[in-house]
C-alpha cells in the first residue's frame, strides 16, 4: 500500500502582505501531477490546509478544486484533519457526503477512535484540539497539557488496535523526541505545548503536520512532511517536500521523498546595494524569487528599495546590517549657537551619529584634508 | 412530483442581541419531520440559508446536520441557491461531492445554463448575482440592473428550454408585479434591484427566496415561500409557512402551505405597566415569545425592563409611546435663585419637563388644591 504524507498547505497565507494563493496553486498544480504519476493508494493532508479558520474565498475555491481533482477525478482516496490554523467547524461542513468517495476529512475531534480503513491500513484520525477540548470530550480532569491529551486519546485508540496490522497515525501537534532530541532542547521549548514521540510507539507509523520542516524530527516512525512551500524567511534554507510510503501488511514501511519546484523560492540575499544592482551579479540570479534583502552599506542610502525592486519585484522584506542611527546609544546631534566648533568636530559628531562605525584616525586625517582645502579655496575667493 | 419549497433560513441569525440558532434548530426539527411526512421527490431551498457570509459555527454545525437528515437519512433530494446573505465560494465548497446524493447546490452563478434534473422536473438554478458579475458572465455591457442581468440569463435558459416539459425556477431576488402591483409601489420601492414577475413566464413554477412574507406577492406561478421564522418586529404579523407543491408533466400544479410552530413566536404587546404586570393579564400570554413591548404610561417609571423580564423572560426591545422628554421642544429645566415662583408654577414646569401631555386646568386645579393643603400644614408645624 502506498500512500502519499503531505500537510502544512496553508491556503490563503500572507507572507509580508503579498497572498501566496496563485504560488499555492502552482505547487499544488504539481502535487497532482505527482499523485498522477504515483497512483498512490491515499493521500494523507495532516492538518493546516488553510491558514485561517476564515480563509479568503479564492483559498475557498483552490482547495475544492485540488481536492476534486485528487479525489473524484484521479480517484484516490484522501485522509485529512484540521490543524490549529483550520476551523474545525467550518473545515467539516459536507464531510459527510464525501465519504462515498474515499475522502474522510476529520475537522471536530469526536469519541470515535475507529480508524479509517483504507486498502488494509488502518488510519487513526487526530484532528488538532486544545487540551481542555480533549478533557471535556473524555471527561478526564487530568489532562491539562498536549502530552496529556495525546496519551489519553491514544489510550482509547489502543482498546481496538490490532498490532499485527499497519496502524497509521495522522496527527498535528509539536512532536520532540527520537534521535535528536535532549532535555535541554525539551526545556527551551517550553513543556506545555509538547507531546513526546515515545506516545506514537503503537503505530507503524505517524503521519506529522503543524512544524514546517521534514528534519523538525529524526524518529524511525514518527515523522513530518514539512510544509507545501517556504511560508517565512526563517524557512528559507529548509528543505520542503512531500513523503510517498510504501507499507506492507505487517506497517513495514519505505520512506522516500520528492520535491515541488516552485516558480518563486524563498531566499535571502545579502550585499552592498551597488553589487546587488550590478548586471554581473543578478544575472545569476532567479531575479522573481520572493527575497529578503539585507544590505551592508554603511550611511544613508536614497530609496534603496525601488531601485531594488526594479531588479527584483519580489523583494518581500529589506533591512540593513548597520543601522543607520541608534539614537539611544549617542547623544542628540544639536549646536547651540554659542558653541564653537572646529569644522573636523563638526564632522565627527555627524559622523557618529549617522553611522555605527568609529571615526577612525584614517577617516580623520582625510576629512581634515578636504576640510582645509575647502577653506583655503572659501579664503581666496 | 411533489416539492417542498423553502427559503430565506438565515442561520446565524441575531435579532436584537439574541441568537436565533436554537429556535431555528427547533423550526428546522420540525420541518424534518414534515419532509417525513409528505415524503417530497425534492426540497428546494431558494436562498439565504445562512444570515451572513462568515455564520458562526454552530449554524455551519446545524445546516451540515439538517441537510444531511433530509438528503442522505430521508433520501430526498435537495436543491439549494445562495442569496444575498451567503458567501456564495464559502457555500459552494464541497458542492461537488453532493451531487452523488442528489443534492444539488449552486453557490456560484456559472455559464451552465442547464437545469437540474429531479424526478421528471426541470430545475433551473439562479444564485443571487449581482448585475456587475452577470454583466461579467455573460460578457453583456448592457447588464445594469438586476432586471436586466435576470433577463439575459432567463433568455440564455430559453435557448434550451422545452415548454412542454415541467420547469422550476429557483431564484433569490426581489420580484415585483403580479396582481397587486401598480406602478406606485413599484416607484417607491425604487427601481433598479426589483425584478417583473412577468420575465418568469416561461417557467411552470418560480420559487423564489429574498422577501420574508409569502403574500408578498400575489401570482399565479411566481411565489415566495416566505423564511422559516419571523426575523423581526415587522414581520410579526406575517404568516410562516412553506410551501408543498405537486407538478404534473405538464407542469400544472397545486398549491397548499404547511405551518411551522415555533416555541417562541415573536410578537409586539401595548399597554400599560401595570397591566402587564397583573396575573389576569398575563396569565393568558405565552409568555416566553419574543416581544416587543410598547408602554402607554406617561412620566418616569422605575426599571421596567427589569420588571417585564420577571413576568416576560424575552422581552427584546421596549418602547414609550409617550417619550418622556423631547428636549428640543422645551425650555430647559433651570431655575436661577433669584428667580421667585410659586410651587405651582415650579410643578408646571417640571410637569411639563417630564411628560410630553398638556398641564391642563383640571390637572392645575387637583395640584394647587395638594399644594395648599401642605403649606397649610407646614405653618401649622
Amino acid at each position: 500500500m502506498k500512500f502519499i504524507h503531505t500537510a502544512d498547505w496553508h491556503l490563503g497565507k500572507l507572507v509580508h502582505g503579498v497572498y501566496m494563493t496563485e504560488n499555492q496553486r502552482e505547487a499544488l498544480n504539481q502535487f497532482i501531477e505527482i499523485v498522477a504519476e504515483e497512483k498512490p493508494d491515499a493521500v494523507v493532508i495532516a492538518g493546516d490546509l488553510y491558514d485561517r479558520s476564515v480563509p479568503p474565498t479564492d483559498a475557498v475555491d483552490l482547495l475544492d478544486e485540488i481536492l476534486f481533482k485528487i479525489n473524484v477525478e484521479l480517484s484516490t482516496p484522501v485522509v485529512a484533519i484540521a490543524g490549529n490554523h483550520d476551523s474545525a467547524e467550518r473545515l467539516s461542513f459536507g464531510s459527510s457526503w464525501y465519504k462515498h468517495s474515499q475522502f474522510y476529512l476529520s475537522g471536530k475531534l469526536t469519541k470515535s477512535f475507529k480508524p479509517v480503513q483504507v486498502n488494509g491500513v488502518n488510519f487513526y484520525l487526530v484532528p488538532f484540539a486544545e487540551p481542555g477540548v480533549v478533557r471535556q470530550l473524555l471527561e478526564d480532569d487530568s489532562i491539562h497539557s498536549h502530552q496529556d491529551a495525546m496519551k489519553a486519546l491514544i489510550g482509547k485508540m489502543e482498546e481496538h488496535l490490532n498490532p499485527n496490522e499497519p496502524n497509521v497515525l495522522v496527527g498535528h501537534a509539536f512532536v520532540l523526541g527520537g534521535q535528536t532530541s535532549d532535555s535541554e532542547r525539551v526545556l527551551s521549548v517550553g513543556g506545555s505545548g509538547c507531546v513526546g514521540a515515545e506516545l506514537f510507539e503503537p503505530f507503524s507509523y505517524t503521519a506529522l503536520g503543524h512544524l514546517h520542516s521534514p528534519d523538525a524530527i529524526k524518529h524511525d516512525k514518527v515523522k513530518y512532511s514539512g510544509s507545501l512551500l517556504k511560508y517565512s524567511f526563517s524557512e528559507a534554507k529548509q528543505n520542503k517536500s512531500i513523503s510517498i510510503i510504501e507499507m506492507d501488511e505487517k506497517g513495514n514501511f519505505s520512506h522516500r521523498y520528492r520535491s515541488l519546484n516552485p516558480t518563486h523560492d524563498m531566499r535571502e540575499l545579502e550585499g552592498h546595494l551597488e553589487e546587488l544592482l550590478d548586471p554581473f551579479f543578478y544575472e545569476k540570479q532567479r531575479l522573481h524569487d520572493y527575497l529578503k534583502i539585507t544590505l551592508l552599506d554603511e550611511g544613508a542610502l536614497l530609496d534603496p528599495i525601488n531601485k531594488l525592486r526594479q531588479v527584483y519585484p519580489n523583494v518581500l522584506h529589506l533591512e540593513r546590517k548597520i543601522d543607520i542611527t541608534d539614537m539611544k546609544k549617542k547623544q542628540s546631534f544639536n549646536i547651540t549657537r554659542n558653541e564653537k566648533k572646529s569644522e573636523l568636530d563638526l564632522f565627527e559628531q555627524f559622523y557618529t551619529e549617522m553611522t555605527t562605525s568609529e571615526f577612525s584616525s584614517d577617516k580623520k586625517e582625510v576629512m581634515a584634508d578636504v576640510i582645509e582645502k575647502v577653506l583655503r579655496e572659501e579664503a581666496v575667493k
